[in-house]
């Protein structure tokens, strides 16, 4: 039986070395590409994706039990993100284009010196289970790295197989029609944890991108430190997403927040990594209604079909395990009539005392469960937000005059998290220049970048200086006459002119 | 004697825990100060240091063996850099403050979300034994720091003790006359492993910058590995600098080349991490001239003395296990008539057979010492630059003719380093936007970062998304009507405009 297995775990490392020849190899002739060729290739994958919408909603369906309407949505900011990034790269100021220029005159003479940022090389992208399109194959790591200029290697979630398969068949179309090296994108169907450890070892690989468990991104991590040259592991892992109900909004909107957050905590049956898993605020008569309000809402949802058996396995245990810690008391349930794979949406309360004593209310439960922390005062919220680790997002529920009354709170919610919410709800990630999701340890690995949003890109690339060169010699974006018209940072100032003859 | 270490290391851990209680404390200060206030008090550092240049240059001359111009025009440098952070931070667009405004007809509505880049916190800078000003105490890792918003622990060298204390009173007058918190700048001058470890390891503790050798980079790299909260440690460790010399420009420039390399090996005693350590070339006349003629420089060369009595004890070492390896053959070397301290110069040959077959000729020996590599062909020269590990620096010594004949080799030297040379030699290190002192582990812990130039300040930052914010509640680079004047990107365009109201 040994020998079996570790005929298993050759092959897997060896299919998986040659898979990393074949991505360095097209890394090698990709990264010559032009921005405007790389652009039409994201644009292809988009129109090859929409044309198979009719097959894969309901495959995808079937396979993670979101609902229609969701995944058709979800398709849409799949392509969405596949042309903002061609929309990022034909821009082409992205690449952060610098340039000193010489002075001959200057003791000593200061040299031409010119800088942009280059893709790394070969990725690695794990799908995640909760989004089989925006968030897996053909997602926005793979769209990101695509841009960047590096070729990518997709290890296929093993939660929808089928789903990922047809995506990628709609990937190979294009790479076939816009006449891009063949294996700029392959696809690992191996689920093996050896194919995935072996994809995060192999020297070839230079970043690797990750949504999904704490566990999950962790074993990556650990994996990568078994490198002689260290990499990149951008893992995408566990939030709670603290929400703080300030007092003055609690006095006048209890039942509309109620509303909002009765209906953030079950999207998606709780199964986004942005759901609020903790209410926080003040012992007050507000707060009162507004968890109340928040029970009646609860108790309406009707249960629904999680991704898989596992993740539904998963919640039931670690709701199981969170209701038998002291000082927990149910606010409300949805029908308890759950079916196979159903979950029961569930908010409960503590008091921040008991909050504040057991570590084991600030773990994750994934799916649609919240935890209500009801404080004596101010300094004791800030003790419970000081408590917690890093996050994704972090809400304020607040009037203006909350917030000119919690100035030291809210400034203290600043440091939680990479995104930082006034009277918004945290679910719903949007997909823009200036989203960032992301956040500090163990939201991700890290807090430096975003895997959602254009700067997403900036997860696969490194600066480069060029010192002294021929004209001939630079890349387009650096070339005195600026052909690609990028904005560039001419001896400290930003421009689209042609850098000035001497 | 086993209770006397433990009692040592628990007085150095209880004295750095103090120093990070402080650090923290000085950060949550001195984060919400101006840039403007932050770049007066770097400009205040620049000048109480130039008042004591007087006193500095002849100590530091004393501690460090270095020359009393060179240590006049490296203070020039540490002010320059000082002032150079001070402008960018008034200027104000390095925060890359983008905002994406809403859109309330948008199904769903789109929310405002506004990004910029904050200072993480903490950071403990290790100086490094070869700058004394410049990498050091109030170097440019403490100036990107102090730029960036965040609190810094120096950590002095302990080859110049006293430069480093005179250096930090420069920085605790700028502190009293600008005002700014009293622990923004600490001074650590115990120079135990354990206070570094303790440094490293603290909670509070947010980033680590670090120049000097691979095994001292590697070991703070290993201590952060025990953290629960990982952090970044941004190490610039060793480096040989390749350096190809192609073949049309040796059959024209041999002479003139030989003279520039000769000045570059030894310049400093060779104690630049950016000295350059291989030369590489293809067997022909040329070549054979090149060597000749520099083999007659060095052969004029005039020993010095070197840093320290340690780094000559390495140097002496280190060169004559190279002389040991098989193949290498020492093609000049200076007077021999060397005293307490100083370094022979020393340039060897080996040709690349003999190169490919043993790894110990990659390793740096740092000091003025060089190793040319004598290739067949281009396909072997090439195979040569593919055997190395990531550099600082990869220099092409080139004619037009040479860089249309060589694509290959050369476009596989952007691949090694963070900063490319033509006909420059890599020592001398610009201070400027477009610089990129980094490069493929191991020459740093992180390709993707630069210590040199202005944007070494991001090694200290994350951004962070602000949504739906109330105007009053954003800070000063993302308000609507952009009080200072920053280049900033609204709805993908970027502008120093107003936000435009709905």
């Amino acid at each position: 039986m040994q020998q079996t297995l570790n005929a298993e775990k050759n092959t897997a490392a060896a299919n998986i070395d040659g898979v990393m020849q074949n991505a360095l190899y097209a890394f090698n002739q990709y990264k010559k590409f032009s921005s405007a060729k790389r652009a039409a290739f994201l644009e292809t994958i988009a129109d090859e994706i929409e044309k198979l919408r009719e097959q894969l909603v309901p495959l995808a369906s079937e396979e993670t039990n979101l609902p229609l309407a969701r995944l058709n949505g979800e398709i849409s900011r799949t392509t969405g993100q596949l042309t903002m990034f061609a929309a990022l790269i034909k821009e082409g100021s992205w690449v952060e284009a610098s340039i000193d220029t010489a002075d001959a005159n200057r003791t000593p003479p200061k040299p031409d010196i010119r800088k942009m940022l280059v893709p790394v090389g070969p990725v690695v992208v794990f799908g995640a289970s909760n989004f089989p399109f925006a968030f897996s194959t053909a997602g926005g790591d793979t769209a990101s790295v695509l841009a960047s200029g590096s070729s990518v290697v997709i290890k296929a979630h093993p939660a929808h197989p089928e789903t990922s398969a047809l995506v990628f068949s709609a990937m190979q179309k294009a790479i076939a029609k816009t006449g891009i090296p063949q294996h700029t994108v392959q696809h690992v169907t191996d689920t093996s944890n050896d194919a995935g450890k072996a994809l995060v070892i192999h020297p070839h690989t230079k970043g690797v991108g990750f949504t999904g468990s704490f566990a999950g991104g962790k074993a990556l991590v650990e994996y990568a430190r078994q490198r002689e040259i260290p990499i990149p592991v951008f893992a995408e892992m566990g939030s709670i997403n603290p929400v703080v109900f300030y007092p003055d909004t609690l006095s006048k909107n209890a039942e509309a927040l109620a509303a909002q957050y009765a209906a953030s905590i079950t999207l998606g049956v709780g199964q986004f990594c942005t759901n609020p898993g903790l209410l926080l605020g003040i012992k007050s008569k507000g707060f009162d209604n507004f968890l109340s309000a928040l029970g009646k809402e609860i108790t309406k949802v009707q249960p629904q079909k999680m991704l898989h058996s596992g993740i539904c396995f998963s919640y039931k245990n670690g709701l199981s395990e969170m209701l038998e810690q002291q000082g927990l008391q149910v606010v409300a349930q949805s029908s308890t009539d759950a079916n196979d794979n159903e979950a029961v949406a569930l908010v409960a309360s503590v008091d921040a005392k008991a909050f504040l004593s057991n570590k084991h209310f600030t773990e994750e439960v994934f799916g649609p469960y919240s935890l209500a922390i009801i404080c004596d005062d101010a300094a004791q919220l800030k003790q419970c937000l000081q408590s917690l680790n890093g996050q994704l997002t972090s809400g304020i529920m607040a009037t203006e005059k909350d917030v000119a009354d919690y100035t030291d709170v809210i400034e203290w919610q600043h440091t939680l998290a990479g995104r930082i919410l006034l009277n918004n709800a945290p679910t719903g990630v949007e997909v823009c220049a200036s989203m960032v999701h992301g956040g500090p340890y163990p939201a991700t690995t890290d807090a430096r970048f975003t895997s959602v949003g254009t700067t997403a890109i900036k997860r696969w690339v490194r600066p480069i200086a060029l010192q002294n060169f021929f004209d001939a010699m630079l890349p387009d974006e650096l070339k005195n006459d600026n052909p690609l018209g990028i904005l560039r940072l001419i001896d400290n100032v930003y421009t689209r002119d042609a850098v000035r003859k001497a």
